[in-house]
């Protein structure tokens, strides 16, 4: 049930949508679902995008600039409770501020998402250096 | 783009699955997929149920009973970008120790996951009290 690193890996990186939990120095977490891209087995990019928000400067950012430890979650929910599977990364994040970092981000992020073909990400890149990786699945 | 709050109550009761964040005293955000039922329009159930894993006593317990501030996420992703939404609530969460509790939540889980008919929730269930609600979604 518990899923090797391999499977982990692939599953996380197949997926379209994750999960992001932060949390302040309030100790109120706060949790966003985000697109991402990941960068070999140790990093995973998302950026603050033009999908309608009332600001650039979110929550999110204030949390990981008081708080770097963040949690990943990709997850699969069925009916069918034996098709159900979640994998989880534990992380530390940061805003990137270098324009390499942010290049090689954008860029991974565009090859993902059509989307960003024709509208790069504006706002700030978020890099999170993933450490524990864990998983589950209940098909054996 | 900000969605009303009878249409976040609407989404977060019609979905399957919610992700729980919780953070212990350690600042590391822990997250989870969850089966839920809502109560009423102010508190969410949980229980600790018989898919596999290696113990009832999960570090999602241990980290509220650290810290009851939690917050949950419903939401749904299409790689068409203009099917997005989310909604999410912060709460505070505690273990169920009364039994009346308990029932009411079981009987609410039950009645959501036909799974629960034949095998109710042995393990510890999570009451929480949800207070911030907000909600956005990118169709208007």
């Amino acid at each position: 049930m518990r899923l090797s690193r391999g499977d982990v890996l692939s599953r996380a990186a197949h997926s379209r949508v994750a999960r992001l939990a932060t949390t302040g120095t309030d100790l109120q977490p706060h949790l966003v679902p985000v697109t991402f891209a990941l960068i070999g087995e140790g990093r995973l990019v998302t950026a603050v995008d033009q999908k309608p928000k009332s600001t650039l400067q979110l929550r999110r950012l204030d949390t990981i600039a008081q708080n770097p430890s963040v949690c990943v979650l990709w997850d699969h929910y069925s009916d069918d409770w034996e098709q159900l599977w979640w994998v989880r990364a534990d992380g530390q994040a940061r805003i990137v501020t270098d324009a390499d970092t942010r290049r090689e981000a954008i860029s991974a992020l565009t090859a993902r998402y059509r989307q960003y073909e024709q509208q790069p990400p504006l706002g700030p890149v978020i890099m999170i250096t993933l450490s524990t990786w864990t998983g589950w699945s209940s098909a054996p």
